[in-house]
């Protein structure tokens, strides 16, 4: 199996069936080293849904994405084998069921020393996975979690789980090791103070978009942890991105991240273990001209890239 | 309490709080008889989601409500006290949990000798409002229901209750008296000819869109059967509507009603005992410049009707 | 000066600067029959606005006419010499001032012994172009007005002047030959029964939809009555079409006419001495992808075409 | 190979890598018999572009497919092997390029005894289709023909190959038997009257609007001439449906045909002999919520059920 | 009467009747200190309307509303009662009438010790406004404007109060202390250098982006003047903002603000005595998945609590 | 003739026949010194068609053109004669014909002593005018280009002439100076290593996206080379822009420019002797709310400022 994508100068962008980066498609058990999987659910979100509609999307916008990385100087096709492995299965109406679907899938491939990035579906399809994470790592992993919001909410409406209690959840499970962990993107407003106080009780590393903010991009990105070999997860909400970039999102909030700030922090994270990644909320009903769909696949890139840079 | 709407002659249409048709906004315990609500729940649905903002965008074009029906020559204001009830209380992410809500809301009301126009919200809503319905009249009532797909169709990833098995359960329950009650503008295609079983086990009267273009539409009105003082329940799917008609909705069919079509055959409906009545699956996100919205407007403003001249 | 459209196959259809039907712009006092000017007011519109686009995006979509006309078996360039004479002043903020510059401009140039189809803009500018009409003319005219709305209702927010009322102004000022006159399309609801009060107080001839459907298109076709040599005009607010075939206007309602049965009425009207016409309400803001734009543009060529088939 | 569509009710329908009806996607030489495929080109286009985005379009609101039809009472899985061949290489920037490799892509795959559904597209990929079949059957075919325009235009901007004038060309280079031929939904208006020459000179057999509405709809079907074992082709402009139904497409015209209309009369033709089909002129960024791309859809249904009843 | 808002995790954000940021809707004699109220007209603008729908649409973003800012680390509804007061009557073709509406709407509420924030509509709104703040104050008020435009400009279409206009009659009217007010946001390009006549003339402080953008800006903000304890005024106009962060407004600038920047800004206002707010020029139907709308209810939420900061 | 655009205080800017900037459409051999004209071909590009829409898209957004320069404290129409001359015939099937019309076109005019800034379609419109000025100038010509591609690729689907090609081929034919030419806001991804060879081959003067943020924006400007007096052209790809600012083109990159950035950098240029201009990609289909035609139509103001302030 060649794992190289469809070359726009032979076949044009447009032509095609719809890869994950016009990658070859393949069974979940072929021998890839990197999976790019979809994981259409929607079914945790409080606002605005259609975050099933993510994969697809990425996909369809896949038609531009291109190889060669210029700063990093590498082509992942180079230093690893990428697949889209499809989509795992889910039930729309049902989070648990989901819950179990998306662990049994997962679980599954990450047992044969292969790694998966997800295509969401909304953010409360990280749980599951960070479980599988932890299974097989035996450790709470760091995790770099890009959003605007903590995630780390309370129940709502009598449910324990849904698309902003997933860190929460994984913080109290012990999945992910949370003073070692970083957030980036984070903004107001809020319900109430007492959303603040989890940062505190779990010694949560918060870099707000003030903090981005506050100098040069660049020394924001020079002063961030290294993680050297520790297991790493990364977790990218696209509502980290300010709504002019990202409008396709579930519960968008204004004064966030550029894509440039993003592409530059992704860049210049020292990650050396990542043993996984995500990049949920994106909401096609809601995009326009597939912008927010590009950034996504733009998000899908660097991740890419940092797995073949490690190598 | 006066319950006349905001007139546009005064108060401009964009202008106001928007309630359904520009009605008072009353507490659910006010001395209406006829209350409109929003059931703003989606997570039943198997393709595109958004009806959750199916109430926010009837209140919306509401705005270009009017009393008088021309052709019925009546002003439902003079012959009922309707009033906008708000929402129904449901849980995003679980249908059980919104089944129970929506019950203990509607039985309570209904209970007081009121009826209920209920806004969706997807058509999963109408099993538990059928449930209430059967309680208070003791009976299986008689349906008449409007919609491109039968909606008895079998369990979906392992999950009984969804979008498109509401009329199975109703059936199965003893809700609905199937072979007394109508399924108007039902076409296909279909997953497979077992989809059709049900049709004569339970002797439903199916009105493909085929038999409603038999012959002349005042033909097909006027063979409708008489429900007189029968219990009978409306349910009306916008999907119903051709999607040119009525884009914004979850699971559109081509090859569909004009609203001129629905319009007729509501006003042909002999009903003297109008129990309560939905109408489901607009999806705003899918909408443009509202035409399914107002659509959906029209058809609670016959459905108001249907109870006017009922007086 | 050549009064010939651009050719599609010379300079393709989305080239060239936009003007009616890509005929040539031309002074006011040129030598041309029909001059074609946008009226591009939107100041008496009682919900959405945007109808002072129409004017330029009928220009835009001018790029698809075509001047042969295959039922009647005539292209009008052959019959005719017909220009796009540019927008008249209007002063968006101001509706009386915009009267006096509509009645200025109109008047100016129908002395000359030529006509003017009109672009809207909202259904208030057909008053003061009536009124001109009424001065060279010196009687009131047969008017056929295609609507969803009779235009006949009363002051709003204390203003005896708006987009609906211009129709009551019009009969009231002596300038429209009621009896003898025409509305279709016409359908409800209303804000009340005293809204009809009107067609009886000025025997006002009303086609309603369902008068439109009662039989076939054909017969209704044929029954039209015969407007002979009586100076009669044209108003055709998009709104007498369906929001699914015209969602780009201003309070559009459901249960409407297609366009084939606009085009069958105007292809039936049997008018010798048509002495105007407008086309209004269409607003492009709410348009999508042009269809109405498009099915206003179709409607100023078969008005054109009445012109030429009355050579 | 199991010919099978993914079950909805396993897999939601937002799921999974997008092919034609959620068929298997397999290469040109597996064992299926009638093959779906893309042309993803549309350079031959004189107004809107786009068309080229209709394959992916169409695999993306294939979603909603189902297989059992409902009139026909047969689901054509149980009949026929189906399959998503992929699309067909164009050059994106050169029509002559482009039609050298459809005809060998075409010419390879109808030589094993398979036929192909083609999904456009523009207009201007017939001909080249057109060519091979002539090659395979050795004989003018006769040709159903859904559109807005007969397609008989003479070159524009001198080039004599363009979306107006592959019908013209096919008649002339002999591969469409004219006189036995059927051109439905055709309308104007035209440039001139000569656009009407050639129907006299090739005894072409046209079929407008007007013909279509002359009556009811279903003598109409029932007058349709029998194509008994003649080798037939079906080419389904997406233009002859009315722009309320098909807004994206290149060139709309209003007064068009209802999707249920295109139904009846796909569903009433005697057709034994079918020897390919196509879809064209889909162009997805001038559709709204996907209703042209499922009107597309649909009439592939019809057509793959066609080939399924003559079997 | 609890001034809180409707708590998301209780009722689902998409759920409810909408009212600005959740808050209860009120009579304007209740008791409240701070009333929201929307002032609906965009009969003064001189390019694209539809600042009309302006309040009904933050209503129905404001479900994203929450009421804790971190920045400042204050709740507002536990200094402030705050409230929905409902909109203002206007004339929608009237701006002289609604000028007088307003006047006496806003004049009747400030006299009874209560604040007002006004969400347009379009910028005309700002000075029948002033005129009663200047009533109650009895002295010019310093202004701290954001706008992409001065506002000072002279007649048009022999009209002199437009939403251009409104800053020089403000000032000519002395509402203004002018050389102690701010604008901020403003860029070009201008009709004519004369525009600028008024700047010398009026010793106005014009902080165009450049200045914003000559150095950071947290100097910027550092610099801004302090307005103590004097009677200050906001006036928000949407289009301060890039078009990128606010497309949905009617006369956009490019080379504008990011919603970052605005933030920013208003909280580094020193403002002890805010006697007044308004949010302006939204225009939804130019906006795109509500961007524009979630920027205003920004500049709301920012504007709230710069009134609960001072208490 | 008075090249002075028509007044928006006294004709409203929506108004009137669209010409760029609302200035005298003219034929091409009048006196002016700058023509404005469309290129209205796309026939060159690899993914999202559109761009033949651009040129009339300008002109309906140059309603909002004003034509004084506040930073440079200049009205060009004090200082040239600018004019709209109208389209440039093209091919829309067919590149290589668009190229012999357009270097007739383009060279008959320049021969004049005029100068052109074109408005595209696609960058395949640069090659051919690039000839044009070098047959004129007898030099190869320092070119200022902004884009996100390098447009150096090889040739595509067999094609040697693509809109990403363009600069490789006037490199080759000797029409630009690479080493003293600039290319500003280029960015990856790239399809491979060797798309990066050219750079070197040619001694290319890149200057990405990262070299432009990589310190203040200030000193970025003061370091860009001074053009003196020789022969300087400008090709502006509006995706040099982020698809933030500029949905509407074919092929957007995320992570680009602002468009204060491009402002800033235009007016910091230092070129004396501006040959001509052209702003390319703009594909209105993709674009929302005219943002991307509103950057096009400011970028066309400050190119005719840098030919204003030469003079």
């Amino acid at each position: 199996m060649d794992y190289k994508p469809l070359s726009g100068r032979e076949f044009p962008r447009f032509s095609a069936i719809k890869t994950f980066f016009r990658l070859p498609y393949v069974e979940v058990d072929a021998d890839y080293q990197i999976g790019i999987c979809g994981i259409p659910f929607d079914g945790g979100v409080s606002y605005r849904p259609g975050a099933r509609f993510g994969p697809s999307q990425v996909r369809e916008v896949s038609s531009l994405g291109r190889v060669y990385h210029w700063s990093r100087a590498l082509s992942f096709v180079e230093k690893l084998k990428v697949a889209d492995i499809g989509d795992c299965p889910v039930v729309p109406i049902d989070l648990q069921k989901t819950y179990e679907r998306i662990q049994k899938f997962y679980g599954q491939i990450i047992s044969q020393d292969k790694k998966i990035i997800a295509i969401g579906g909304d953010h409360s399809i990280t749980l599951p996975i960070l479980r599988e994470i932890k299974k097989k790592y035996k450790k709470a992993i760091r995790l770099v979690h890009f959003d605007a919001h903590l995630d780390t909410y309370p129940a709502a409406w009598d449910c324990e789980y849904h698309h902003g209690s997933f860190l929460r959840h994984a913080i109290e499970e012990g999945l992910v090791d949370a003073p070692r962990s970083l957030h980036i993107g984070i903004r107001g407003p809020l319900a109430g103070e007492t959303d603040l106080d989890v940062i505190k009780k779990y010694k949560m590393n918060i870099l707000t978009i003030d903090d981005l903010r506050a100098g040069t991009l660049k020394d924001f990105c020079g002063h961030l942890p290294d993680f050297n070999n520790d297991p790493t997860y990364i977790s990218f909400d696209v509502d980290a991105l300010d709504p002019a970039y990202a409008p396709g999102t579930g519960t968008p909030v204004v004064g966030g991240m550029t894509t440039y700030e993003a592409q530059q922090i992704l860049r210049a994270l020292k990650i050396k273990n990542l043993v996984g990644a995500d990049i949920v909320e994106l909401s096609p009903p809601f995009d326009h001209s597939e912008i927010t769909a590009l950034a996504a696949l733009d998000t899908l890139f660097e991740i890419i890239c940092i797995f073949a840079q490690a190598k």
